[in-house]
């Protein structure tokens, strides 16, 4: 630990826990950014102070691709969506569109992926994962996330998750927070390693789910994915209103990246209690990808949220055990 | 604490942690269903044993009305959509069914709420907090709870949750298990007070829930209550696929007391882990109420759930400071 968090004269006394006493944000740079966040989160907690919020209010959410992990070339949903698609049977191919993208897939021209909209996604995804039980369907997450290699990084999706990240969630999470992922597509593949990846319980990833149905085998129940997606795979309000029917409570602290992440940030931002909004910018094409989306800067400022660069906040990049050294070929 | 939990020799050396020398279960009478409570959970914890299950598949789901508390001689969601409905303005009151249950409500007519379905209650407390936010609606909520009376027992529903259920909920919590409740009705109402009646967060409050609309206001933005319902407000397989929507995940423990649970219980029975299922009889008549459900007591033989009496198994009933001497007068 090369430099101490910077503190107020005084305030040491209401935190005198030795945890808050280590740096807790190791993969971030020090500086504005993570000043923000610790003199926000020590207001929250600060059961004396004007902005202290009860543990049960202490609600944090997070978009997920491009937020918590990689989404470049294409999200790892759509890889995953691309192998499942790849795999099918003949038979389960069975409308002109999909027997395109399946062609795609097997070529693995991922660029056609990226250009589709969360809810095709979401329904192809669904589509191809119609006759599993909910076990069969994790287990097929796994394999992929743990199994399938980026195309540039050449390592697994599920070590693409962002060091800095994770590190902020564990912070919040030790400050008795609880962070919620909302998916903008369907939950059930972020679900299935949000206690590995992130340690976000799986009741705790906001989105759409797939629909079940009931059957018997040998005398015992078994339920199986059907071709249903019950709620809205998509971004912006379709964002809010996911966390409302999970949680019923507005967040306090909202993180996110692009613009259908704006009315998550915007509606927590309109609460009564003290909020922070974080606004993740990807400006780092040699360790990750440089991007804009559609007047999230404009947008930060206009409303104030805190916008981190990768580039300039992230001391590393990614979870990956040696995530620091990868980077671009060439570079 | 006047008897120890028994204990098979060599056992403890699994356990050595201190809380579990105290008796967990202090309102339950020792028996044979305390026994099995306690070795379930012994045996899913012990890391060296053949029945191990990790911290995170330990999932627990419990019926709410007549489970976690009294449903009798109507539930407390029933009382508060009367109170809800008398409260209207007549313009609100817009269909010939409606105006007559208005009336039934003024008139304090409960045996016409008891009657109703759980789908057309839910429909009727969505219709009567719709425009609010979600912040009025849990303080209506909150109102209520800690206000309104129960008609036999003269203390506040908030207050009729079952003793002996919340310490077996604080039991299995200090046993790294995740409890979820699963509403048969619309979730906002129970999740309005989760967290303060059970120690349960509202994310693990699983069922049917409103859905919001955005508005702006002073540049601020509010999410306000529609009349629309998603998902379904039932019983049956609805329960269990309200559990897979929110979590994707076989619990491994349900308890739950009418035939509108069974499904839950045998689907929670039909996994691969070790579970265990309790029913909760009221034979009660005394302290509670006592009624059966529609074939449960033989569903539970047939399929050899444990059958908890509340009459027999329970020392004390209510979680009011006082419950133990309540009782029913003229008693």
């Amino acid at each position: 630990v090369r430099r101490r968090v910077e503190r107020e004269p005084g305030e040491l006394r209401f935190e005198p826990e030795p945890s808050e006493l280590r740096k807790p944000l190791p993969s971030w740079k020090d500086g504005p950014v993570t000043d923000t966040i610790i003199r926000f989160v020590r207001r929250v907690t600060n059961p004396s102070g004007p902005n202290y919020v009860p543990p049960d209010e202490r609600i944090a959410v997070f978009d997920s691709d491009g937020t918590l992990w990689c989404e470049r070339p294409a999200s790892a949903l759509a890889f995953f969506v691309m192998r499942r698609l790849a795999e099918q049977a003949p038979e389960n191919v069975d409308s002109p569109a999909l027997r395109q993208l399946t062609q795609a897939a097997r070529a693995g021209d991922y660029d056609m992926f990226q250009a589709l909209d969360l809810r095709t996604l979401s329904d192809i995804l669904v589509h191809t994962n119609a006759g599993l039980t909910s076990e069969q369907f994790t287990i097929q997450a796994h394999d992929f996330l743990g199994g399938a290699l980026h195309p540039r990084f050449g390592i697994p999706f599920g070590q693409l998750t962002y060091r800095p990240m994770l590190e902020l969630l564990a912070f919040l999470q030790g400050k008795e927070f609880r962070a919620f992922i909302v998916a903008g597509g369907a939950v059930e593949f972020v679900r299935a390693s949000s206690e590995e990846l992130y340690g976000v319980p799986q009741e705790r990833v906001a989105g759409a789910t797939v629909d079940y149905s009931s059957e018997r085998l040998d005398g015992k129940i078994l339920m199986i994915r059907t071709r249903t997606l019950l709620g809205e795979a998509g971004e912006g309000e379709a964002k809010v209103r996911s966390i409302l029917q999970r949680l019923g409570r507005r967040p306090i602290l909202a993180v996110g990246n692009s613009a259908g992440d704006h009315h998550l940030l915007e509606y927590t931002h309109s609460g009564v209690q003290s909020s922070l909004c974080l606004l993740i910018r990807h400006d780092d094409a040699r360790r990750e990808y440089a991007y804009s989306s559609g007047g999230s800067l404009e947008a930060a400022v206009r409303h104030g949220w805190t916008i981190v660069s990768m580039r300039d906040d992230f001391r590393r990049i990614f979870s990956t055990p040696n995530g620091s050294r990868r980077e671009a070929p060439g570079r």
